[in-house]
């Protein structure tokens, strides 16, 4: 079967997609992108999504290349394309094709905009998510506005590559104090003894998580308290439970940091409870 | 006249020159480059620019494309395709294209490779360095490998924007405890009070800076003394003269720093006398 693409306002051939050598998402990372995850063929939280990519465009002050019900037509074509039922739909947006100079182009350019989709294989990433994953923490040596979705990836790529090579899933990467910021790419949480939920907040030079967001929110209906501060690779190992949420991830256990087993080193009961509260919640998404 | 472009194995059509949406330079920034400067049709500091990309390279481990005289002969075609006597030749080499995700591909696709070259206008940048630049200054945003060339320049992008607007030519960038560190795309010197040249060591999360490297030589072999230390913008403004370097740039003076006037606000004699013997070294250079 064909994959398809969507690249500056045309339907491609995946192995045919291309960009101008002097667009600055290549040149600069100039640029920010998106992920949804799809299910039982619909895009998860697009709202939240769309709003982000708002906001880390703003922040940048690349223009909005087009109104959100004709971003939603592009990512929604583009799933449908190439069929995919289970797995993610990408959407990167940059600045746009210039001469190349660091500082933006005296006349906007059209920014960029690519959309792709693929399958993932749900059957083994439901088995993953009954056993956990492990990961493994680092120095935090990404930028100071982490808070934008940027494609300025390099720090995360090293990151994630380290813990692969460390016989792990995921880089949990430590602030200067020693605190647990986040994820290569996922946010991170722990159960603590108490039984409350705690996480990194927003306001910490961390990614809004879109799925943090709502599950936020579905824990706030199950009546589990819910503490915004950051906290260690120690307090994470003492835990009852840990996992880590992304539109990728979802909500994936985490059972093993630095090699210390997290609870009984099996996925713990809030972590499968609102596991379930996110799919249920998603399945009841227009 | 044609514009070509280097892309890949191929010399091609500035215009028609493009790279694979899954291009990991695109998606993550997952790439470095390098920029030389061409006076009277040679590449400057040829050796230099590909020693800082081999390390650049070995430093997020992506494989080596070439041999060095394999590179200098597209570096060498791209400049005579596009006949640029005056100007710069731009090399960028990614990771590669591999299916989308954080950690290196399991099997490693071949790097890509992209070389550009472009006139400058040689008279006007003559003129501009008769005058001098302003520079303004603003918190250092970016990552904490800034010794590595990568093209994960969302920061500087931004800084040199914000410059721009503020009627200056470049950012000087400040670290935590309010030292410059460099320009968003420049090295940045003073000459203090003492007549010292001061810029800020290569250990100090800075890129080594090529130009500043030859420059280093060419102080020492006039007896200029040379101290490596951090400075603030208040002994810049306080300093008998300043300065910035760079492929692009060259030796470029700086007579305003956050609306003071440096020295007497025209280039100074050190300056001056450093940028013939910048312009001499590299007519001599084969």
């Amino acid at each position: 079967m064909s994959r398809w693409a969507y690249v500056n306002g045309r339907y491609v051939r995946h192995t045919d997609a291309s960009v101008h050598i002097d667009d600055r998402g290549y040149q600069f990372a100039d640029g920010v992108y998106e992920v949804w995850a799809v299910r039982g063929g619909r895009l998860l939280d697009m709202e939240r999504h769309l709003a982000r990519l708002q906001r880390s465009l703003g922040e940048l002050r690349i223009p909005v290349p087009m109104r959100d019900p004709a971003l939603r037509t592009i990512l929604e074509e583009v799933r449908r394309r190439n069929r995919v039922r289970d797995g993610l739909v990408y959407l990167q947006v940059t600045r746009g094709v210039a001469p190349r100079d660091h500082a933006f182009p005296n006349t906007a350019p059209a920014p960029s905009v690519v959309a792709t989709s693929r399958a993932i294989d749900i059957d083994a990433f439901e088995a993953r998510a009954k056993v956990g994953v492990k990961v493994v923490t680092m120095p935090d040596e990404r930028w100071a506005r982490c808070d934008i979705k940027t494609t300025a990836l390099t720090a995360n790529v090293q990151a994630k590559q380290a813990a692969k090579e460390a016989g792990a899933q995921e880089a949990w990467l430590l602030d200067a104090d020693g605190f647990i910021t986040e994820g290569a790419s996922t946010t991170a949480w722990i159960v603590d003894p108490e039984g409350q939920l705690v996480t990194r907040s927003i306001q910490d030079n961390i990614l809004p998580g879109v799925t943090r967001a709502s599950l936020i929110e579905l824990a706030q209906a199950q009546n589990i308290k819910l503490v915004e501060r950051p906290f260690t690779p120690r307090e994470a190992a003492q835990a009852r439970e840990a996992f880590m949420t992304a539109a990728g991830a979802l909500l994936m256990p985490v059972v093993e940091i630095d090699g210390h087993s997290i609870g009984d080193g099996a996925p713990g009961p809030v972590a499968i409870r609102l596991r379930q509260a996110y799919l249920a919640f998603t399945q009841g998404q227009a």
